[in-house]
């Protein structure tokens, strides 16, 4: 514990709770578009499922680094048309701010608590999938006290890619068993370890909804498990 | 005033006083090192004097984007060979120790009141030729409450460069009317300005020392002039 020095975070899912926010933001936007019989978290799950493949085209399938405010946008496209509504026949503005649900996703309750702990004892960052505005402005908006921003957009790289957590790690100055990344996903902490950071798994058991079935615990021995970040807090002694 | 979303700061001078700082390391570097008649401000004189040199081989001499922090570790070397000291001599770790005198310069007097008066109304950044490590450190030591640290190490390009400019208003995701550089220094507004970004000098007529002649007053109608960062606080309506 004495040897890390840096925490970065997981954002989405970690941080914040992304379902219920877009949810919210969707419910807006259809019940405006006279469709109030969609399932605001299934329309919220189906914009989620478009995030793995548009940021696997950047990782493995030549496209270019690209923004994911960008690919927010262009991602409800198909998801709007899955549901009979055509996205040609909207505004820029509106569906802009459609994407900007993502901006606007509310803290887990004990988050913003929890990092202004742990920021007296470390330097704390996200590793976030997230862009740098997305961020500072889901930041802002909720009061998240960061250090500074890290991420896919200062490394152009998509996490789980190693340069996203060894990019990070050489920003910082410091040695990968210097940083811990902080996350909910399993998946996340497994390649942040076979870099060689310190791990550390937090439990967020309804982060996909009241019925998920992943992350539910840890499925290495991760350096620290907690119930939330203020328990991690307590963990790392601040 | 109405149509600025951020505020992006130049850091060194315009935040932080390097001079002073910068020679209270060096002289207890120079007393370490038995040579307690140099003058520590003029260490840091001679020091800075490097600066625009090293980053003028990463802007326009084929050298690649190289960190701050390197270039702060590879300066001093010609500065202690000119007082007669080798640095050859020296271990590596008391030589980033005094490196690191950059990452521990205290703000001026008004800087962290005037930026948190500035954060209530606006995104606020650097925009500054220091890297990530070295201004989160920087800030985290002296609570500047920055929403989040853009500047080279982001862009990859050392101010003047216009990419500078133009890839932190990308990032940003706004137009370059709606970003204001906030600077001690008339050719980084000018700079800026030639970008298409507002601008706001402000003053800060000892950041040289006692006998500055420069950067005593703005030289073009800047779009503010204020004293301190209070001061822009109060026109800026914060």
């Amino acid at each position: 514990m004495q040897t890390i020095k840096a925490l970065c975070f997981d954002v989405f899912g970690t941080v914040v709770d992304w379902r219920s926010g877009v949810a919210g933001q969707a419910r807006a936007f259809l019940l405006g578009h006279g469709r109030p019989e969609v399932d605001a978290f299934e329309f919220a799950d189906r914009w989620r499922g478009q995030y793995q493949p548009a940021m696997e085209a950047c990782r493995s399938q030549g496209r270019p680094y690209t923004r994911l405010d960008v690919l927010h946008r262009e991602n409800p496209d198909l998801v709007l048309a899955s549901y009979g509504l055509d996205p040609a026949g909207m505004s820029a503005a509106e569906l802009m701010v459609l994407s900007h649900a993502w901006r606007q996703l509310d803290p887990w309750p004990d988050s913003a608590a929890g990092l202004h702990r742990l920021k007296r004892g470390f330097l704390i960052a996200p590793l976030s999938n997230g862009n740098l505005a997305l961020l500072a402005a889901m930041a802002k908006r909720s009061g998240l006290p960061w250090d500074l921003i890290l991420g896919a957009e200062v490394t152009r790289e998509y996490k789980p890619a190693p340069g996203a957590y060894l990019g990070t790690v050489d920003i910082l100055g410091l040695r990968p068993d210097e940083v811990c990344l902080v996350a909910a996903h399993n998946d996340d902490l497994a390649a942040a370890r076979r870099c060689g950071l310190a791990t550390a798994f937090v439990l967020r058991p309804t982060e996909h909804g009241p019925c998920q079935t992943t992350d539910l615990g840890p499925e290495q021995d991760w350096d620290f498990v907690a119930q939330d970040l203020n328990d991690l807090a307590q963990r790392l002694g601040c």
